[in-house]
């Protein structure tokens, strides 16, 4: 089993009511990398310029994560700064500079072409195909998106939606892509454009799974202290798609519940600290009683009795 | 066992994208009523006019409400008009005739004074005070308030709510309530102000339960149609004080999830229809159906299994 992943290698400087962090280790493929290798072995798609510092290249190797797939080019690695000011929801944007990834040409090792569960995390549509047609034969393949592209590049964005297993959206952007504001009828609208399974991420009020004809939802776990959001999405997409990975595929609503939880577990984490400060030193234990801790929130062992 | 409801008997006249009616029967203590009366025996205080209609009390007793504690007075009856427009979470208030609702003065009857369990709807917090001062040993108090009171009457909410054990509220009640925009830090800060039990009532996110120093959370059912979401929240208390008062109390965080669970399965019920349309006929086949299904919704069976 092996998971794909192609996104963004990036330096995050980050300012949260908690404090700020200047050029951080960050970007999608990261984050989604550095939850999944604690479920199943990744393989990491990228492009870094040649001032990323081999530490953080040591790093992603400690975690078993391969970086045969990262390129190194001349140039600066992506850079992106944000502030999250009392709403933790949203981060507002004051700087992104694409710099290596404007000019950035997905080519897979061959020991890539192989894996089972691919992650196309949130970036061009056309660099998501790119990558999503050197995989031979893939059992999952899901993706992310953002308002950008919907409006933007709207067809190349329904080709790879066509062509996926599983959609990660939030409430907003899945009504964007549809034109319907009822959340059911939104995910069935995304399921006919061809995803089975379909993830609405509801940040703080947790995430809901259309797969087929079935729901399944977890909350998030409820926290005190929020540090820092950045990452939350593809760190739960990570978790989720480690147990995915593992399981060898949704086959029924209990992998989805569990990997639903999984993903949530992990977010949890991320949020804890800046950049990985929270999910770097992980250990088994620490994910799977945070899971389970989770898991109880909604855990219901009596059957309901009526009648008075 | 026995539930106490003092709160708005009402007609409503409301509008939605599906459809209006016009002084249907309404109300926060018939709602709650309803609701509850699958599961315990109710005993409703409230007012009317004299232009009730006889049909509403004999529906009332048809469900073994007892309305022994529901007042006729000359005047009209209370009558609240809204509408929804495109987002069902939030009403806009037209209208809001008190009617004899400005004069009531709640006087139970001796045979309501031994009711176990209490719900002091969304009505001024003195007149939910002189209601609770009449019961002489209540096992579980639950109330309900609003930005209205929260802003208005301050004082006399606070002192009402020091002696519930129960306290119904959204986010931004509690935020409004506390100060503190943290839904955690929020609910400590309602526990310290007395009630050992705080619901954050989420729409249709779902309702989240803070019960000393445990959590539980269900989430709502997504529902393709919502017909007027008018009475849910009343409805959600219903069901989830019925299982309460059934079980004799909040004994561990079981009971607790069974509750929320019955009165997200009520509140869905409620929505999909006008006034009680939703919620007059169900049979405990259709409850406890819907109960599953909600339950379903996190239901897990196995554990997580981690490593590569």
């Amino acid at each position: 089993m092996s998971i794909l992943v192609v996104g963004s290698v990036a330096f995050d400087s980050v300012e949260t009511p908690s404090g700020k962090r200047d050029k951080a280790l960050g970007g999608s493929a990261n984050y989604f990398s550095i939850s999944a290798s604690y479920f199943s072995e990744v393989k990491l798609v990228g492009v870094v310029g040649q001032d990323f510092p081999k530490e953080h290249i040591d790093f992603l190797q400690s975690k078993r994560i391969d970086t045969a797939g990262l390129q190194v080019t001349n140039g600066d690695t992506f850079h992106w700064s944000g502030h999250y000011m009392n709403d933790l929801n949203e981060a507002e944007t004051l700087a992104t500079e694409l710099n290596v990834f404007a000019e950035f040409d997905p080519t897979l090792p061959e020991s890539y072409c192989n894996a089972e569960t691919v992650f196309l995390a949130n970036i061009d549509p056309d660099l998501q195909l790119k990558v999503l047609e050197q995989v031979k034969n893939p059992k999952m393949v899901a993706m992310d998106t953002m308002n950008f592209w919907i409006t933007s590049k709207k067809e190349p964005l329904l080709k790879v939606i066509s062509k996926v297993g599983l959609l990660f959206v939030n409430d907003m952007e899945a009504q964007m892509l549809t034109g319907e504001s009822n959340i059911v009828k939104a995910a069935k609208a995304i399921q006919a454009m061809g995803p089975n399974n379909v993830v609405i991420k509801r940040g703080e009020y947790g995430a809901l799974l259309f797969s087929g004809d079935e729901m399944a939802f977890t909350p998030a776990l409820p926290l005190a202290e929020v540090t820092d959001p950045t990452g939350a999405g593809d760190t739960f997409a990570g978790g989720f798609l480690g147990v995915v990975d593992k399981e060898g595929g949704i086959h029924n609503a209990d992998v989805a519940r569990r990997a639903l939880i999984a993903g949530t577990a992990m977010a949890s984490y991320v949020v804890q600290g800046f950049s990985f400060d929270g999910t770097k030193n992980l250990s088994p234990d620490d994910i799977i009683t945070r899971w389970s801790q989770i898991k109880s929130l909604s855990d219901v062992r009596d059957d309901l009795r009526l009648g008075s």
